[in-house]
């Protein structure tokens, strides 16, 4: 080995080292072999689709070991939930929808369990729970669509940010078996700070007097993803800021800093009307007109993913 | 006036202007006026019985002014939403329920959504969604109870403290009216900390550097609550720790610094089998085996509750 290669694999360690010293403080979840035997199984069973992992919602973070209080990241799962219900409607994809306990879900997120319940009721001649007719149609059309990919869709819940972290790194193991044919749809709103548990009170934090707490930074898994654990796989992941001058910057500085193929820059206050799907070479608006209910914008994001993962496996099969 | 009614007035004075300065700088919620009229429209409707107030679930803080972090409080809502349906049950109470969007809710909360999407299905003779034979018994026995109790329950929602605080206050304006006959059952888990607005950053905080928060003390509300906003009310407050050793303390010191009339004290990882209840007098301990999932302790809680609140009416009545 020449100098310049020790000298990259020296690097290459010290990286793999830093994250495996961060993954050791978090707690590891249990059911990772459960896990991580289920989503083998999904795969080999959808072998002849592609794959796409989405993962939804956002993560916690405890800011006490019995945890009475966290640190949250606002999101209700629209755009995973959304996305995984188009992947699913292509009939080219099987997806494992790694999502928040309790955030949306693909085909039950057009009802609310109220809107749902408000709509049973206890026919007196048959006495057996019936469903309002004004809500059949709808309600028809999300059972029919939800039942045709059933077999399709695998889904796995997390809430805290160790959850998360070492979930997705167990099912990338799975993933990059598959090559190419694996897309990862990272619209997860991940937390950036955590609280080191060395650090964490052990009780619930008495009110007598104002609080401080101190962040650390959470490393950059993305990193360590592309690079090491799914080198092969198509990645996409989402960058949210409620600052619009900064967005495509920082979806630039992303795609330079983890070297994944495609970065979705969205708004806040615009999210559900405009998206940016920004590459290392150029970058795409997609808009909806906000009046328009008829459309969501996830069906052309999805619509637009799927023709670039096609393109990337064709060019990886054909150097 | 003589000089210790002048001191105790100026004093009085004092906290209601400390109480306001606090208010003033919250976001106010827009729809006050809307809860106001339809909660005092639900009492007239319900003048016949006794109104009890069931707050529920966690309150959020907001750590930027277009937040995409808070801080949570955890609660699934169960003992507030649990007690609400043992409240109705009794046929005595009419229950305004305030509760935390999407947290549980009374008879809903014993299915998830997943549960009841599963056992839906498209009958193929009839072209119609059915429910499945086997969920029939336990869904029907669930609507039944909901519907004989549905124009004595007025759900309102919160999620950030703000709104839980300004609605709270607006709702006792309406029980205050009512005199002992109004019962506030104070189950949610309200902060103790917050970011005053002035502190708040305005756009997504950046992750370039680790983040220190500082916190400040949210006023006790439960004192001008019984003091000024609804002192003829029968008052009961919730006290959970995951420290048992300090639990009782807590809830004796929470008696005599407020004034009201019970303190359901409760330990993070008991809390389903065991509460105790605390008054400034005595203290009573409520248990169940904690294998038996036969009977939930909610209804053993509203069962003594409901005797106290009572007698509370009946010791007021005869003064």
């Amino acid at each position: 080995m020449d100098e310049i290669n020790l000298q990259r694999q020296s690097s290459t360690n010290d990286e793999l080292v830093l994250i495996e010293e961060f993954f050791a403080q978090l707690t590891k979840p249990k059911n990772l072999d459960s896990i991580r035997d289920k989503a083998r199984e999904f795969c080999q069973r959808n072998s002849h689709l592609k794959i796409a992992l989405v993962t939804s919602g956002g993560t916690t973070i405890p800011i006490e070991l019995n945890t009475v209080r966290f640190v949250d990241n606002f999101s209700a799962g629209t755009r995973g939930s959304a996305s995984t219900e188009y992947l699913l409607k292509t009939e080219q994809y099987a997806v494992i929808f790694l999502f928040r306990h309790k955030s949306l879900e693909p085909f039950w997120r057009h009802f609310s369990s109220d809107e749902l319940f408000s709509h049973l009721d206890v026919n007196p001649e048959t006495n057996q729970v019936t469903v309002c007719p004004s809500f059949q149609p709808k309600l028809k059309e999300v059972i029919s669509e939800q039942k045709k990919s059933e077999n399709r869709l695998l889904k796995i819940t997390f809430t805290t940010l160790s959850e998360y972290l070492f979930t997705l790194r167990e099912l990338t193991m799975v993933l990059n078996e598959l090559g190419s044919k694996a897309m990862l749809y990272l619209a997860a709103a991940v937390s950036d700070f955590y609280i080191p548990p060395e650090n964490l009170a052990i009780h619930k934090i008495q009110s007598s007097e104002p609080l401080r707490l101190h962040f650390e930074l959470v490393p950059k898994v993305l990193r360590p993803l592309v690079k090491f654990w799914v080198p092969d796989a198509f990645v996409i992941s989402f960058k949210l800021e409620t600052d619009e001058n900064i967005l495509l910057l920082k979806a630039r500085n992303a795609l330079k800093r983890y070297g994944h193929k495609l970065v979705i820059a969205n708004e806040l206050n615009t999210r559900k009307h405009k998206v940016t799907l920004v590459t290392e070479i150029d970058s795409e608006s997609i808009q909806i007109n906000s009046q328009n209910d008829e459309i969501e914008i996830e069906q052309l994001i999805v619509a637009n993913v799927v023709e670039r993962h096609n393109q990337f496996i064709h060019d990886q099969s054909s150097r």
